[in-house]
């Protein structure tokens, strides 16, 4: 199975088209107005003169976030030409071709800051900066057609393999941040050198045979990775890692790797993500905690790491035939990912919290979640990660197998796509996940494999398959499924000890929210009925809001009293959807609700 | 209202004879031992050479940690003499007479490393060390008439009132952590001179008057005394504070101090104190948090605050008969202090969780309270505060209003106590907590006002009077009184966020535990019965040990699923008394557990 480029999807109209606007013309911007005035822009003139202080210091991890920028603006270019966009690009391409060693290396820190230590410390990010360089190089042409940009990737990626693999002439191995070993796929499979699929292919078997003496776990450098038995360490690190690793097994049908991916998938799966999607729940080490560990307030929860599990699950999808992965994909593109972004796409979310208490952040001497979303952070990954996501929030919708095309989510889209049979047109019309309707429609007859959603009720028929139903698009048929849009209240997992005696509320894929602002100020004392009837409302934040019958504690006489019956009050409670938390000023916020 | 000195009441057996023995023959000694191998004895030589960096460097607040140590030691010569006890006293009273500068003061920080810097520093404790001395002090003379400690405390009060009150030549006019007020008040009542009344009030009345404009709230003075609504800040401070509040109160029949007293009094008991009594629940500042929060994991409820707490409440039921305060000093003496010290009492907790996961600490940045009680600590106060409170605990068994004895808690002891009618012996016979049988007897016909609990069946009758029953103990006729001792669960005031759907199970005055120990390891997944029968078991930690039925809920297939019922298997669950907690080794611990 290989999924179909968001360069063949055209959005129309509906949810992820207005997304996708609002990132071409607010994010996308704004995230390059931050840049420019933080230096990261004109650091790429590398005139930053160590001895004088003259010129601007750069910031090891800079290279990737224009990168990121870069190929977020690529992905846009694809869809609408921009003199302006390529301009900018091209001036950063100009300045890496002038600055790059003769070579091939470089590096914006490493070129002007420590020029003597180039490839010695492993947690200075050099090899993560130019896997986000090559990202951004295939991207760009691939939109435009012109291949400096990449030729000078390649004669980098040439460098490194010289380097790293011929010479060994590094202070360390691999990769102390991952995210090269994708790109390096991304380069083979642009360029079909496979010099460049044999790098990703030593650092991935060299990762965990290192003698390290520090970062093992964070790094994901423990064990090989084949022998990996569960998510650890760095989130985003890990899932960067993990991604790469999916594109190896597909590419080498390496059985070993896939086995990992697998086991690394259940353990995320069964005991570390949150209802939203959210990985990585632990705020020490960006990473990880230990099964089960999910806690609400302070849910650290990364954008960049939910939007780094949909690159695993993306590359999962194509190995193992099971809509499970698009379930969860489902998941964390309405919730976990879409929450890092306001809704007028201009300020991010680093971590995404579960719960908000405004006014904690004076308690105990902890890193708390922040309440309100700022337009950039010192450490800026996500905002720029934002933007490459929902520029090419297309390549999700479709997969195909032999002459099957699979819907894999839910968008107004025309899609062109090629099966060994010839070039098939779908059209899919849908105010998902405003309703669950979707209509598809070809002019030539087509086989489809169409997902049902796991929330769906039709989907206790055909789970125990594979999860997608076949059908057959007659030419010029159109053919309308209702997966229902259903609200309900979840539950979790007992062993989560913050979510006994809690529900959480989601309609369809979309996790809702109770806020303060809607509630009356203050969430405290508020117990929710999860067998109450849940009304669909006409007001809207992003998506309908959602109402539901609750109570209200009532204080009792004294913090201590026996255990009686409590006194409770009668209240509505509102919902809105999780991925529009924050976006009215600081307020009190929840997801799990206590019981009545 | 008066309260009768532990001096006059001799513990005869039971629970606090037996508490009472461990404190004299390991704690008193332990925390000598420590303090010795530290350097905080040698340092009394004020021998630090600030050139050369030879001697030993005092750390500003170890004057106080061997004052509390001389005070317990007192009080423990009160009930036995001890010529090694006396020799360490007298040779540490030797030193403070030799070094003291002329004038009087004494501080081996500041006479050896900052001499330059007397009385400049309102945060570095010389005022706090200052009123910890003279209260070893006037015990050392109580308990051995020798008065040379007692004078050189008088000439140094003498210096401190001269230069804060007469000249105002000082930096700061009101010491940043207090502690000197109460010890003045002493001060007065053992010399009879006005003049520290006069000096404490000065500091009492000017505090929240200064322009300062660091740790206002941390150090209670954003707003004059009289004018407190909300107990805050620092919340060892804090009751230290208020404790003098209401001794000046009691002294000067002061309704705007008392009034104070008043609000602080119900801001704890209403908004800010554990089940266990622990107050303080913020380790960012060690304070009060805002009303409400009182998280379990991560409680902060310093040993020294809970016992800081039981001094205000002592005062209070001095100048305000009634038997709550009794009460709560009830809960925290068997529980949030008690907690404080190991069975065997070598070992101290200075913050005393109500929940311990053991492998938590590497999650968030985040400080984690410890699960294991070590033998000392940097800043060690709460130790040498354990020493003397346990020594002296006698002082709350008893007071006296006019020809009434009021029976304030319940110890099994021998009282000669002093009324206007003359001198009376109450003999007090009990196993209390084990069982609510206490039996009283008197040589003379004597009136009596006994508390009943709170926690008692019979409360009820007599709570809307003061909570104390009346009653005529008849010359050499043993009258019993039965409390019952019945367990019961608890449930918490629904604004407290952590306690939602939990119960807290109570027998009489003592708070229990479930720990890892006695449940299979893991408290995971568990959940009361709230109304089922509690056996009290043959097995005892401390106390007996208690049983209830609960389910432990079997995990679900899947993190997030439908709100179906859950599955549950029936098991028993084992209590152990909240003050045992920790001393099985490493496991782990909860006070509040989901219900059912």
């Amino acid at each position: 199975m290989r999924n179909i480029s968001f360069r063949n999807v055209e959005l129309k109209d509906g949810f992820w088209k207005n997304r996708w606007d609002i990132n071409r013309n607010t994010t996308l911007e704004c995230v390059y107005d931050r840049f420019r005035e933080t230096g990261r822009i004109d650091a790429f003139r590398c005139d930053y003169d160590r001895e004088t202080g003259e010129g601007t210091r750069a910031h090891y991890f800079w290279d990737s976030d224009v990168a990121k920028w870069i190929e977020a603006a690529a992905y846009c270019l694809e869809k609408g030409p921009s003199k302006d966009l390529e301009d900018r690009i091209d001036w950063l391409v100009d300045q890496i071709e002038e600055h790059a060693d003769p070579d091939g290396y470089f590096n914006i820190y490493f070129l002007t800051v420590e020029p003597e230590n180039r490839f010695t410390d492993r947690m200075k990010h050099e090899l993560y900066c130019a896997g986000h360089l090559m990202e951004a190089a295939v991207a760009y042409k691939k939109a435009t057609g012109k291949d400096k940009f990449l030729r000078l990737m390649e004669k980098y990626a040439d460098y490194i393999y010289r380097r790293f693999v011929e010479e060994k002439s590094t202070g360390f191995l691999t990769p102390g941040h991952e995210e090269i070993e994708l790109a390096l796929v991304k380069m083979y499979e642009e360029t079909g050198r496979e010099k460049y699929l044999d790098l990703a292919r030593f650092f991935i078997n060299t990762r965990g045979t290192e003698d390290l003496k520090e970062y093992r776990h964070y790094t994901q450098s423990h064990v090989p990775v084949r022998e990996f038995t569960e998510a650890g360490g760095h989130a985003v690190r890990a899932v960067y890692l993990y991604s790469a690793m999916a594109d190896l097994a597909r590419i080498d049908s390496d059985e070993g790797l896939k086995e990992a991916c697998l086991r690394l998938y259940r353990s995320i799966m069964e005991e570390k993500m949150y209802v939203t999607g959210g990985i990585g729940s632990n705020s020490n080490g960006e990473s990880f905690g230990y099964p089960f560990y999910l806690p609400n307030l302070n849910a650290y929860a990364e954008t960049c790491a939910a939007i780094g599990l949909v690159f695993f699950l993306e590359r999962m999808q194509e190995i193992d035939t099971n809509s499970r992965y698009a379930d969860v994909i489902e998941r964390i593109i309405y919730n976990g990912a879409l929450s890092g972004v306001s809704l007028d796409g201009s300020t991010f979310f680093y971590a995404n919290p579960l719960e908000i208490r405004p006014g904690d952040s004076d308690l105990h001497n902890m890193t708390y979640s922040l309440t309100q979303r700022p337009p950039l952070f010192e450490c800026s990954c996500c905002p720029p990660n934002v933007a490459r996501f929902f520029a090419s929030i297309g390549d999700l919708a479709y997969s195909v197998n032999g002459n099957t095309v699979y819907v894999q989510q839910f968008m107004s889209s025309e899609a062109d796509i090629d099966l060994p049979s010839g070039r098939v047109k779908i059209t899919q019309k849908t105010d998902y996940p405003r309703s669950g309707r979707v209509t598809l429609e070809s002019p030539v007859d087509v086989a489809l494999a169409v997902r049902v959603p796991w929330w769906s009720r039709f989907y206790g028929d055909i789970k125990d398959r594979d999860g997608y139903m076949r059908l057959k698009l007659t030419a010029n048929r159109p053919c309308t499924l209702d997966f229902g849009m259903e609200a309900g209240f979840v539950r979790c997992d007992p062993r989560v000890r913050d979510n006994v005696n809690k529900a959480a509320l989601m309609r369809g894929p979309v996790v809702y929210c109770a806020e303060g602002t809607d509630n009356g100020g203050s969430l405290d004392c508020l117990l929710v009925d999860p067998s109450s009837r849940i009304t669909v409302l006409d007001e809207e934040l992003s998506l309908p809001m959602l109402q539901c019958s609750g109570a209200r504690a009532v204080p009792d006489e004294g913090l201590y009293t026996g255990f009686v019956p409590r006194r409770t009050e009668e209240v509505k409670i509102k919902f809105i959807p999780y991925h529009a938390l924050a976006n009215r000023g600081e307020t009190a916020l929840k997801v799990w609700l206590d019981v009545e």
